[in-house]
């Protein structure tokens, strides 16, 4: 059905490029697969592989994120948030009024670069990942879509037969140019002050829009819904290996995270795809998922979105015990899921305000003192 | 807010009455908690404390249900289905036809009883669930709701101020008298060949539909969405201890099963509950579930749903595969979730009918062939 191939392509060629990371993000409304590659290191900017994957090279000068994100020492956690561009946000929603179409706002350069950097603007994330949608490739490779408001992501003409199978081609990257060339410009914009994430979804998560044809909640439920293990082992995981194996070997420098949505039962077979970063949902406490998953693999999360309802000191208080929780290795500071409309830009700042002012060796000092949570 | 203890009490008089068992079932769309109290032993239909209390006499007459939520010797897995009675199937279409309010369906003790035993005479499972729903006790305590087609659950004067706390009152238990009666029907229906159960919200998730007022998606997400571990253990878990207490102190003989959608993360706290069996979803993969709880408690679980739209032969391969990895001590077997709307009623019947030809002694001969997986 659909080929895997294709969208591995897109992905490397982009990282080949050195649009500062690429990345994954795969998530239907029931069994949500996550995948993110934040950006390469400074020093891969360049387009020679062997630059790339020159690992002494590497180090100093990336950024936080990056380095959370392989594990090596950092002072604080890096935070950006899943779903940090959008509806939440009032310059979005102005913007959105102007460009009313949401396949506009996401496949034109200018307004991805601008929407992409309304939360950078605002908020100073440790990240910046590129606006975009898990359907975005789809026109590429022959399906059309549209997103509507109230009824969100539409697919004219699913695919649902062996007939209509002829309707895919191979990914004809050209279409997809904008991608590129926004995280490019991205990637200057913010220099080496943030890391520049780029996402996709995976192969499986896709195929379900594919098929379904949008969020239709019964057929997400029935055909699309999220996997058992045992069937993600035989239908998702293999195209993820492929996707991490191919990226290592172009990009050995640029760590991949990957998000479940709803991951509690997969998070030592998430570990198997030699992914650098897991991505924990809410409902995984965090010094359980760092408990599992082992203290040589980072971990992504995991405040609950709708924390960031709650008064300011309560969100303090959170932040803080997810990040005593996680450890001070290898720990990117994030949301479990993303941030919900509605959210208060005011909780937004504050997020990253707690995460700028962390300090982990005043924290090295209390657990000293006996937080034995602390250190993983 | 709302007053657990009041709850308590009517689920402990329905145990008391011996209705044979009575149960707590809670999911909002996405936080669900949920619990089953399958039915007491035939032989603790008495009124009398001891009588229930009194161990030796309680196990050889008791149905297979029973037996294996004890984790007592059974020779197969007795199976029923969360949602077993409902939509999917044609003669309750027909019955909602001809009494279009689901309140009056759930509220009116024949139909009850009707809707109930449609299952029963349908596939004979091992456990009939009484045809209720998780708000059905709320007008007993002050809060009036209707359930329609398209929106769900309306609650017309959500709970959110204490001024509207007042409205809240002490259960009364005889507006609930339709619940009691049903249950001793069902009991005498279906005797001895299967058990009867129970369900109820656990108090959380009852709070979460009375603050809410229905299932907006938004005020779900935000304010009711499944719950962090470490809040669930501050908001849900004190609650659900208590009535377990409660329940075991008067009624010992009878076993209690505690679901949660989307429990990857919660399963080991679940098991600090006290219940005695803990219902997986399909999420977590039956091995590790096992692994995890360890052989000390029993499992229910947990198909896919949507494996019932899988041609027969897949469904038995499901069922097989679920049953080996579950071990031959303490396994109910069910699905992860409820049954779809949609689900072709003679995949619902096939899933019953390999259950009922299952043998474990059969397949331990297997197992001494080489399948490690099957004894836990």
């Amino acid at each position: 059905m659909y080929s895997c191939p294709n969208l591995c392509d897109s992905l490397i060629v982009s990282v080949r490029s050195s649009y500062c990371g690429v990345g994954w993000r795969s998530s239907s409304l029931f069994t949500p697969l996550n995948f993110a590659i934040s950006n390469g290191p400074a020093s891969s900017q360049k387009q020679s592989p062997k630059f790339i994957s020159a690992h002494a090279s590497a180090s100093s000068s990336d950024p936080l994120l990056v380095k959370a994100a392989r594990g090596e020492p950092v002072n604080r956690p890096p935070a950006w948030m899943m779903r940090q561009a959008g509806r939440y946000m009032a310059v979005y929603r102005k913007l959105a009024e102007k460009y009313p179409s949401f396949r506009e706002r996401s496949e034109t350069t200018d307004l991805i670069v601008q929407i992409s950097l309304q939360p950078w603007e605002a908020f100073r994330p440790d990240g910046v990942i590129i606006f975009s949608d898990i359907l975005t490739p789809l026109p590429a490779f022959g399906v059309p879509f549209d997103i509507e408001d109230v009824r969100g992501p539409v697919i004219q003409s699913p695919i649902r037969s062996e007939e209509d199978l002829k309707a895919l081609h191979p990914i004809d990257l050209e279409k997809l140019q904008f991608v590129g060339d926004s995280l490019k410009i991205l990637r200057k914009e913010v220099g080496e002050q943030a890391a520049v994430l780029g996402f996709v979804g995976a192969p499986w998560t896709i195929a379900t829009y594919i098929v379904e044809g949008g969020t239709t909640r019964t057929y997400l439920i029935h055909g699309g819904g999220q996997l058992p293990p045992h069937m993600w082992e035989m239908w998702s995981k293999p195209y993820i290996d492929e996707i991490v194996r191919t990226v290592k070997q172009k990009c050995p420098q640029t760590p991949l995270v990957l998000y479940i949505n709803g991951n509690g039962g997969f998070l030592e077979r998430m570990k198997g795809t030699g992914v650098d970063v897991i991505g924990l949902d809410w409902t995984v406490d965090m010094a359980d998922g760092r408990k599992r998953l082992g203290s040589d693999i980072s971990i992504q999360g995991n405040v609950d979105p709708a924390c960031l309802f709650s008064p300011l000191p309560a969100i303090t208080d959170e932040i803080k015990r997810v990040i005593s929780s996680a450890g001070t290795k290898g720990h990117i500071l994030n949301l479990g899921h993303g941030v919900l409309v509605g959210t208060p830009e005011d909780a937004v700042a504050h997020f990253f305000d707690v995460a700028r002012s962390f300090d982990y060796d005043s924290r090295v000092e209390n657990h000293a003192a006996g937080e034995p949570n602390l250190v993983a």
